[in-house]
This record gives structure tokens, C-alpha cells and sequence, in this order.
């Protein structure tokens, strides 16, 4: 009714992902040097065959763990010309104190060595348990194996992917490619999630590559804007690591750089279309998730008020346990929505439900239509569901990527030390 | 260690809590009027027998059920004579229109015939599903009895206390006294915490009266800064209801007005003991709760800062899952606090946990002392635990109760309808 108005211009864009090949003038590995003790692959290892304009974007979480704090003062100087990102699990390195700092150059220094490069041309990452140091021995065996892997030929994106999985249950990866003055270009990346080793949390992790040129005030622009409308749209439990970092990396290999404002909008389109993909990815690989759920608000006083009220939603553990229970109660998702710390008017609420091309308007005027409980449930059964409230106030917009939250989740979070 | 101080300015008073007897001039009742479908209380009325002074706290949440949008309205006009306050389960009342205005003002009035005063002195209270209309004939009947009840002595303060409970599974009441110019007055109050019946939401509700003589402005003061300590420092699942409401009756029958900033200092004491007890027995009595945590945070970098830290804490999914778990999970702890939103130093963070008499430092300067996994296990394994967070930043203090995450609240909140 009055406010609402089509998503157009947030809707993922439908750009179709082809299966991950190699992007021209990058090379990944993915070995185990000894940190899992299930033996899988445990460090990963990408490199570019020359310098690389770089963007990140990092956790803004107080406590930020070394290898952050490391890549921030690396993209301060040196975001032009990144070689490598080096990264390995079981081990976080937060919580470290100088010794971690130290651990990550280190870390760092060891990869530049056998790549031929410097040091501050290589950015790491970590991921897996909190307040231990990185076992530097099994590290340098880590950088000596990868980069003997990369020599043989080193497209191996899918095993990259897996060396950085916690609890992750597959690996992620997605591409796409675009074209400028006529030539084309690529774009892939792997991601990691909701993976959590005691006493540890789940940290998110993005590495993103593309033969495009582009210099270092574009690519920390283009990951910014795309990471925003992805990976900072995603809610599995609310908590934010100490370690989550996206990365792009732009090789210019292709000798393609977007210039007219449709070649921009097309490079990040396809940019986002990739950290979209393994955004949702995190979503439906988190753990315990039985549903995945798409939160669209419309109609709030503004994009900021939509994202907080869409946000409060996808957190809440009413709302989540609710969808663990394929309850299409809309008491809580109003509840959820009034307490976002923004503007609100009850009767000028209208919530709607859909899955599978079925919708179901549940809630008008701030007051309940006479739905069919069953079609309720029909709907909230489907394990991909979307949940739109239109707040009836002005143009406000937003939309987030959730799970439910099931008694799985409890068991992986709270059973695995007892 | 440096910023480490006592929390001695917020520690709860040690008031003992006697058995709640009555309170002069107050009378309580809790009946079956047909709300509920087992039979069990589901109407309660609390009635004085002159006008009372009256303060009252009310839910934030930008979506307010109709008794409270009444109440807010005549705590604005009639402050200074509200007579009786009348509760109904089963039924919220929120997300019910104009008919459900019109239904709070009606419940007023059927009670206020009953016992002869002004409709406008009478407030309402309602919990239960959201969306549904009161039935009216079943609230008329509960006003009839209830005030019958009433007739025949009326110090029924359980059987109210049972009344107002949802998934409550015991009723709360609290109670203290003290003195002033050598007299003594009494406070005494009910409480309901975090239930919930499909399609609501959990909500939680304190009825306190007191036989001390009140101005409407002492009223208001005294139960705000109360709730302020002991309602507004609980978390369970970080959801806030639609109805959530606070109250505070003082119809000066004792005769004694606190004067001296000594009689006030002891009346606030003991406000702030009942308050306090009726709200952690609201955690203890959570939806699947097997543990309670006091969180107390110090050396932030204000008093607001430390709340933020505390409650993000007391609300983190990973860090109610570990509590659950007996997992001294301190990296969720502290990654949790890190994003809060308000300054921190890793290297100045200090953790302890404590229970039962026992205490064991986990981080310190922040990273891990050489603790054995084993003693802090043996401290998480208590029913009640405290976790202690100093900032090293400067005086900012703040505690709150918090629980832990279980099974069998996602079960409670999912499970019920499948």
C-alpha cells in the first residue's frame, strides 16, 4: 500500500556466477602444514604474479586481533602494491600482545621470503582460537609448502577455500566477469563463516581478486561500497569477530579498467554480485541453520532507520527461534521492529510473508488480517523464506540475510567442551 | 589491578526480605475468570483503599500495547488518585486498533464500578498473545470477582502474583520495610518475567505498593531510579516487550513521609531491594534458564559505557551458549565487549570469574594468564557466576543479571506450535 515501493535498487543482481576458474595473473593454494589435527588443509595461500591496487575493510570491533592491526598499517603504505594474503586457521592470533604482532610480520615475512617480494607486500589473516600464539614452526612450514604448490601451477581455488573453513561445512567460492572498451574482465573470491573453535568466536573472512586495473582509491572505494551491500548484511548471531576482513585485490592483468560511469556500474555490480554470493553463503552454511531468511524493510524514515529496524529483526532470538519453529509469528517480528530505537507507527505497519511464489499478508494497520494460520505455516515451512515489513512512514529501504536459531546451534556453541 | 574499584555504589542493599505480608490499605486478589484454558488464575487486582501517589516506567518500544498507551495517559492527569490496578494474562492487547483502546478503557471502567471510583483511577495491565481483541464478557467477570475477593479480606498478594504469570513457572513477590521519624512503612511487590504464549513475545510486568506517604513527583522519581537499578539490568534474551510496565502505588496510609536525606537514602534502599529481587528472580525463572550470571563491568570510561559493555555481553548469543555450556569462554566475553560500541584497550583488559567463594583471573593485560582449564570449569559449573570485566580505562562501573542460552529455550520458543 501507500509507501511501498519495489527493492530494485538494492536487489542482488542477477548476474549469473560461473564455476571459480582461475583468474589471469593469480595463483591460490590451499595445504595442511600441521595446525588441524584432522589433518585437512589448514593455510592458504594467494598471490598475484605482480603488485596488486588493494582495498580492505576490517572489523570494527574494539579488540581487533594482529593480523588486523598488521594489514591496516599495510594498506596505510603499501595498498598498491600487495603480492600475497597468507592466511591460517585453529590459530586467530588475537588476544596475542606484542608477541602476536610480532608472530604476524613474521608470518608475513616467511611468505614475501619464498614469493620473492617484501614483507609489507603481504597481507595474513587468521581465524580459529582466541589468546593463542601462531606455532611459528608449523607456519614456515605452511609458507614453504603453498608456495612449492603455487609453483606447480597453483589454481587451486576450491583447496584455497577449504584451508580456511573452521566449522564451516563446505568451502565457498564465487566468481563472475564483466566487460569494458570491449574486453572482459574477471572477478572471484572464496569466503569463510560462522565457525567457531573453543574458546573462540566466528570470524568472517573475504579475499576477493580481479585482473581489472584499478588503483588503490577504487579498489578501497569498490570493496567498501560492495562490502556494505553484502557482507555487512548478513546476521547469523549478531557477534562480530576479532578478525573479520575483506579484501580485494586488483592485478590489472587484463589491462581492463572500467572508465565510463556504465563500466563502473557494471564492475560493481558483478563485484557485489560475487561478495552477495558468499555472503549468503556464510548465512546458510552457519551453524545450525535450518532456514534462511531474507529481511526486506520498506517505507522507514530512512535507509539508516530501515537497516537498524531490519537488523533488530534478523538478530532478535524471539524472532529466530520463531523460524526454527516455521512460526510465522509476526508479534515478535513487530516487537522486534518497535524496539530498533527508531520511529514507528503501529497502525501504519503492514507485514508480509513469502516463500516459493506464495505471499501472504499477515498484518495491516498495525492489526492482524484474517489469514489462515496453515498458509502461515506452509509458508514459514520452505527453508528459504522472506519476511517484508513496509513501516507505511516514508522511502526508507533495507535488506538483510538471516538464519533461525535451533537447538543445533545451542549444541555446537555449548555442548562441545562438556 | 590500576582501575579495578569496588562496586560498592552499585552493589545490591542486603535488605532482608521478609515474607510478604500485606500492605496496610492495599488489598490483592487473583482469580480464573476463563482466560485461561486450564483454569488457573489468569486475573489479578490490586486496589487501595484511598487515592494513591503514583510513578510508573514504561516499555520503549516504539510499539505500545493499549493498556499501556492508557496508562501513560492517566499517570499524566491523575498521578495523584490512581485507586486500583487491574491485570489481565492470555490477552496482551497490543496490536489491536482503536477496538483495543476502547477495550483498556472499558476493563477500567468495570473495575472502577466495582469499587466505586473514577473510571480515570484505575490502571490496566495485559500479557499474553499479541493481536487478539479482549474478550470482554471474560474481563467483566474478572472484575466481578476479583472485587468480591477483595470483599472477603482481600491480602491474597500470591494468589495475585500467580494471576499475572505466563510462562512463569513460580509466582515473585518481594517485600521490605523500614523506618522513618521512628515509624515504619512497608513495600511489597509482584513481578512477571519472561513468558510467552504464541504468537507474543515475553513481558515483563512489577506491580510495587507501599504504605509511606508520596508526593506523584517523589512517586515517580523514586520508581524510576529503582527500575533504573533493578528492572532496566536484566537481560534474558535482549528482546523488550510491547507491555512491559513498572509500577509504583503509595497511598501514605502509615502516615510517614520520608524527609531527611538519610529517611530518603533508606526508602530508596528499600525500593531498590524489592525491585532488585523481583527482577532477578525474573532471570532465574527465564525460559529455559540453567544458570545465573552477574555481569560487573568496571574501569570503563563512563557509567553508560560500562552499561553498553555489560549488557552486550549479557545479551551475546556465544556468550550465553558457553555459559550454558560451563565454558569459560573468556575470547566470546571479551570479543563481545570489544563490540560494544565504546572505547577499549585490549592490552588494559582484565577478566575474572568468581562463584561460590572461588575466584580465578583468566586474562590479564589483555591476554591469558596460565590458568588450569579445569578450576574455571569447576567455577562455571555453579548455578550462579559472576564474570568480572575491569577496562583499566578509568571509573565507569555497571552490573547486570543475565542467564545462559539453552536447549530448552529454543524448545520454549520454537518448538511449541510444531
Amino acid at each position: 500500500m501507500d509507501n511501498h515501493k519495489p527493492l530494485s535498487r538494492i536487489a542482488a543482481v542477477e548476474t549469473a556466477i560461473p564455476a571459480v576458474r582461475g583468474v589471469p595473473g593469480f595463483r591460490a593454494a590451499g595445504i595442511h602444514c600441521g595446525l588441524r589435527k584432522d589433518g585437512g588443509p589448514d593455510f592458504a595461500l594467494i598471490a598475484a604474479d605482480g603488485p596488486c591496487a588493494t582495498g580492505g575493510v576490517f572489523t570494527t570491533n574494539e579488540i581487533k586481533a594482529a593480523p588486523v592491526l598488521v594489514n591496516m598499517e599495510r594498506l596505510g603504505a603499501h595498498a598498491d602494491s600487495i603480492r600475497a594474503v597468507a592466511i591460517n586457521t585453529v590459530s586467530a592470533n588475537a588476544c596475542t600482545g606484542p608477541q602476536g604482532i610480532a608472530n604476524a610480520r613474521e608470518m608475513a615475512r616467511l611468505v614475501a621470503a619464498r614469493l620473492g617480494c617484501e614483507a609489507e607486500q603481504v597481507l595474513v589473516l587468521s581465524t580459529g582460537v582466541i589468546g593463542t600464539q601462531l606455532p611459528m614452526d608449523r607456519i614456515a612450514r605452511g609458507a614453504e609448502l603453498a608456495t612449492a604448490f603455487l609453483g606447480g601451477g597453483g589454481d587451486h581455488w576450491e583447496q584455497a577455500a577449504c584451508a580456511i573453513m573452521t566449522t564451516d561445512t563446505r568451502p565457498k567460492l564465487a566468481a563472475a566477469s564483466g566487460t569494458a572498451a570491449g574486453r572482459s574482465y574477471t572477478i572471484a573470491g572464496i569466503s569463510k563463516g560462522a565457525g567457531m573453535i573453543a574458546p573462540n568466536m566466528a570470524t568472517m573472512l573475504g579475499i576477493i581478486v580481479t585482473d581489472a586495473r584499478l588503483d588503490t582509491a577504487q579498489a578501497q572505494r569498490c570493496i567498501k561500497a560492495a562490502a556494505d551491500r553484502s557482507f555487512n548484511r548478513i546476521v547469523v548471531d549478531g557477534d562480530m569477530s576479532t578478525n573479520d576482513t575483506v579484501l580485494l585485490l586488483a592485478n590489472g592483468h587484463s589491462g581492463v579498467a572500467p572508465e565510463s560511469p556504465e563500466e563502473w556500474a557494471g564492475f560493481q555490480a558483478a563485484l557485489e554480485a560475487v561478495c552477495t554470493r558468499l555472503a549468503q553463503e556464510i548465512v546458510r552454511d552457519g551453524e545450525g541453520v535450518t532456514k534462511f531468511v531474507t529481511v526486506q524493510v520498506t517505507g522507514a524514515g530512512d535507509d539508516h532507520d530501515a537497516r537498524r529496524i531490519a537488523n533488530t529483526i534478523a538478530t532478535s532470538a524471539l524472532v529466530k527461534t520463531a523460524f526454527y519453529g516455521h512460526d510465522a509469528n509476526w508479534g515478535r517480528i513487530i516487537a522486534a521492529a518497535g524496539r530498533a530505537g527508531v520511529p514507528l507507527e503501529a497502525d501504519r505497519l503492514r507485514l508480509t510473508i513469502a516463500a516459493g511464489g506464495d505471499e501472504l499478508l499477515l498484518v495491516t494497520g498495525g492489526a492482524p488480517t484474517d489469514y489462515r494460520e496453515a498458509d502461515a505455516t506452509r509458508i514459514f515451512r520452505q527453508p528459504e523464506a522472506t519476511v517484508m515489513l513496509d513501516c507505511g512512514l516514508a522511502d526508507g529501504v533495507a535488506e538483510v540475510w538471516t538464519c533461525d536459531l535451533s537447538h543445533e546451534y545451542v549444541t555446537i556453541n555449548g555442548d562441545y567442551r562438556t
